[in-house]
């Protein structure tokens, strides 16, 4: 082809290779999409599994908790974790969050505050936490989550 | 004008309208620049300079330290928080970073995880961090701090 068009055809192949879509970041949709996770997280908690709590966390090996000095590596080992520290339904108590801050950073990563409360029949705990949520084949998962307790008095 | 160009051009303008140029995230410039904030704050801090150590965070009413149960909402109040916490330079001792994983969640935000330990003529404390830097106008700052640290044993 050999014709006045070519040099427009030239362009747009270049604006084609050289530009993609100015994909718009939805903050409300990806808010919404997290609120969802977390809301069901207290629910699945409340009722006594924290192995369905557990679905809010991506199963892999990269996901991470951290709490005090310590890391758990891995979706496994923090299951683990959240097993042995609430054992059952009493150990679980009641959670709830509170003052849940969403920073979307990116079409798929999103920074997550808050404070948690477990209220328990003899005692009640609490304290703030710091979640990095990523969008992964099965929707928004945390990836990375650090968990502080405040003192009790 | 009225032409057999008018389609392309056309198309063009859409094109140029619809599109943006494909900014590619240099994730290892990014990690660079974090890295440089990190070690600079190391240093000032290791001066004995917690106004030094603070230009590491956005100055901004909406920088947020979080540690314990507690929230420290605007630098001004983390600056206090901190030469309150670290009084003079024998409080401070030699701090440290280490195990330090940036996650860069887009180009203008980032998810840095680590440990760090605080050295004094009497005692060691440390724990883990996990921090939201943002590019600023200033370079990458810290807008979100989530400190916890170890139990003393």
């Amino acid at each position: 082809m050999k014709s006045a068009h070519q040099p427009f055809v030239i362009l747009l192949a270049l604006c084609l290779v050289g530009c993609k879509p100015a994909v718009e970041i939805n903050v409300p949709a990806i808010k919404t999409a997290i609120q969802k996770v977390l809301n069901q997280q207290v629910k699945d908690w409340n009722e006594g599994s924290v192995e369905k709590f557990m679905h809010g966390y991506q199963q892999a090996e990269t996901t991470r908790f951290a709490s005090g000095g310590n890391i758990s590596q891995g979706w496994q080992t923090v299951f683990e974790r959240y097993k042995k520290t609430y054992a059952d339904k009493a150990a679980m108590g009641k959670l709830t969050f509170s003052d849940v801050d969403i920073t979307v950073a990116g079409q798929d990563a999103a920074l997550v505050f808050g404070r948690w409360r477990v209220e328990r029949e003899k005692d009640e705990l609490s304290g703030l936490f710091t979640l990095l949520f990523r969008k992964t084949a099965e929707g928004w998962r945390i990836v990375h989550d650090h968990t502080s307790a405040a003192n009790k008095n």
